[in-house]
């Protein structure tokens, strides 16, 4: 394959997993929706359509694969292509995540509602930004960018502590209310996982921009 | 490189992969033996250990680079070496976990204990054999082990579910429990992602080996 050929086909690479991350993005959002508006039928579409987030994540895999087969890509080409298989399975588990969303959801929906859901809908929008960033640090190789998205994660750490705290004594005033605030616990550790998988993107970046000075400031540290 | 070199090569990441999983393996045990015997000497050695599982992980990656770069690898190469990248991030991940526990652990011996641990022990066992299982199953390219594996996960999940649930009890019967509680379903959840990460790698494991299988199945149940 020669250069320009193999240039076209890492930005299709590229593109493809803006797709991936566009498509696990729309899917968390359309989970939390259907926690939001109640929706059976919402939620069920979620829980079902993980099939299209599967096949992406093979189709990218493939790619990637190729493109290490094709040609014998230089040591910052073969970097660029491990981290897009390492981001494609934390997108994929993403995507996971937008299907354990809906299933609690549908859970909730045994019941009436609870409560207004706290802040589970700004968790889920921190933690879809947070996916869509470090994707975009990965396509614009910004250290900066991933860094920032790093330091989001201890704001979604800590809105989820808030939200057990409050449940919890939702609980602890009327057991009646165990089952829906368990679900609603659940969701809020289903949304963390998000980040944390936004979180190892950011880190592939930051490994991928800055692999030198990572490892010697790693070598640092490990002086007594 | 030629071919006999390469081989040596590749059995030689296989053997670090294995130390790799060793490492988190027994670190995993060791933080469960500092919640165990309220050690707070054993669980400062934990979270301060993190380092050699990243120097690990580092050096595991250059092996992979290294092989990607060196020789035009055969297909089924490819597909090892990468697979060994995915493995290599799942093991530091379960590191991180060990870490986790050992935090928690730190904070429950500020309190007298509880209670005896519930199922936690045991559930650590069994995180600790399926991350060893799944990593003899990557190195033997044994899928059936690697689906033994997976089918484990549900129990891993019923224990953590159980745990909830007893200390949910107990918070509710007596609120000065609360902090405690909360620190022992949080090391329920350290576990289950430990199980988790095992999940991950025998579902590498059974990709590498049945590769065109899985996409076969994949296709037909793309079907309407």
């Amino acid at each position: 394959m020669e250069r320009h050929h193999f240039e076209q086909e890492l930005q299709a690479l590229k593109n493809r997993l803006l797709n991936m991350g566009a498509l696990v993005e729309e899917r968390v959002h359309q989970a939390i929706q259907a926690l939001m508006g109640r929706s059976l039928e919402q939620a069920d579409a979620i829980v079902r359509g993980d099939q299209e987030v599967n096949a992406l994540q093979i189709e990218i895999d493939d790619r990637c694969l190729k493109l290490l087969a094709l040609q014998q890509p230089m040591a910052s080409d073969l970097r660029l292509i491990t981290a897009a298989m390492k981001i494609n399975a934390d997108l994929e588990r993403i995507g996971d995540q937008a299907v354990n969303v809906a299933e609690n959801a549908i859970k909730l929906m045994a019941a009436p509602p609870l409560k207004p859901l706290l802040d589970l809908p700004r968790m889920a929008e921190m933690a879809e930004r947070m996916t869509r960033d470090s994707l975009d640090a990965f396509v614009r190789r910004d250290s900066a960018l991933a860094r920032e998205v790093l330091g989001r994660d201890d704001e979604v750490d800590g809105l989820k502590d808030t939200i057990f705290r409050v449940l919890l004594t939702y609980m602890m005033a009327d057991p009646g209310t165990i089952e829906r605030a368990l679900a609603l616990i659940l969701i809020s550790r289903n949304l963390e996982r998000i980040a944390d998988h936004a979180t190892n993107i950011a880190e592939d970046v930051i490994f991928l921009v800055e692999a030198r000075d990572v490892r010697h400031h790693h070598e640092e540290r490990m002086l007594p």
